[in-house]
């Protein structure tokens, strides 16, 4: 086999990804950048809310980056270990905690990461996020 | 006067544009990379249309700033100063066609960046992402 | 709301940061690195005293980004934390002291950052300007 | 000889450059940001005027360290070789105008730049700061 089916997200998509991030953070009161980016690592969608932190924008894609590439959220990676894939991949990967991997029928079609509030701010409103694409997925396969 | 009033586009603000673009380039047919910043070249908005180029996340976030920073749409520039600017600032001053500042009571409130298409689609893509903005500003006003 | 107001530091401000900071250091003692930055982290105004260290030009910077996007006085992020934001931000996030933000209404209008002594003197050198600054705006507004 | 003498540009000195600068600057009504650099091509002062280019801060500053370390006013490249030497130095050798060395008695000391405006705006402002400077430094050494 010399190619492979594959299932890529959609900016439909990353846009729901991101609309139902910033409708957590805002019920949560708690302004957040927020990255969508794809399985190869590349930005699909973002928005920085108003009053979130602007050097969250890297942290964010970052998180998002994170977790598309290992498939995993973020932060369960020893800390020794985790300065040092920070270092060997110029702070690309990194063990904060607000990214999570998107995975659909056991393909990771990409990664949210959330940053700019407390460590468990970021993760819910993530968590938030990628709960209603699953949902939505799901009404729309029972639809 | 240690101090000065000004005016900041909000992440709504930046979601319309994108949501104009985006409506733009679908009714055209040509899928975009859609960037917002603010006045200060930070992003605060992106979405990456299904089937445009990846390499264009990177271009069109420059032609936002360009714009965002010199309050001019890009392109006005003479072809051998162009290349000494974008040598000058690391490739960010770009003066490929499809930037465009928002400019609001005469702040420049950000830019937007269109690319992946031709030039003209990307300049018309994101001349349509102004003028819905500016047609709801003045919608707000005299509501 | 597609805009919000805003206020934003000006270049006189960012001088009077200067000027008040070169002139605590010197009563101190102690050549410093000073850097003022916006709301938006993008440099306003910096002065590196003779006799301070070179490197400082880019940590003094960097305070004053964190201070400015974060609204607090830097320092206070958990030490394993801190090397996580530093890496996901390209060394942009720091945990040293001597930043500080500059908060108008409720609004941060941008960060100083000092360095080239120690801590301790880093930080009551940016203490210093930042009261000079709003002593300012206190005779402004009662003048 | 191991070592030799030099001269050194103070922070006093180039707070009159920024200073001369922005004078000029607001006399012509253009805003514009400034750069001084050392003679090893480090910052010692900047100023970012209100209403002038961020993505200038970059420019300017390389302007201040192409006259420095050349020891000329930036602009006279021919525009084959300004592009080769913008690229093998990472965008930091420029040939936009506006850069303009300090020389004191055979030394370079440093350089200054302008950047913001047009080319001619940009290198009036920067003459404008140097011929202050010489002044300056003549009146000291007949009083």
């Amino acid at each position: 086999m010399l190619t492979r089916p594959a299932i890529k997200l959609t900016h439909r998509g990353a846009t729901l990804l991101l609309a139902a991030a910033v409708e957590a953070a805002e019920a949560m009161g708690v302004p957040q950048c927020i990255a969508v980016v794809d399985d190869g690592c590349n930005l699909m969608g973002f928005i920085r809310m108003d009053g979130s932190r602007v050097l969250s924008v890297e942290s964010a894609t970052r998180k998002a980056m994170t977790a598309a590439t290992t498939g995993r959220p973020t932060g369960g990676i020893s800390p020794d270990k985790a300065l040092l894939l920070a270092e060997a991949t110029s702070g690309k990967m990194t063990n904060l905690l607000g990214g999570l991997p998107l995975i659909i029928d056991g393909h990771i079609v990409g990664g949210i990461g959330v940053g700019s509030g407390t460590s468990e701010q970021d993760l819910q409103v993530a968590q938030a996020a990628v709960a209603a694409f699953l949902k939505r997925m799901d009404e729309g396969q029972h639809s």
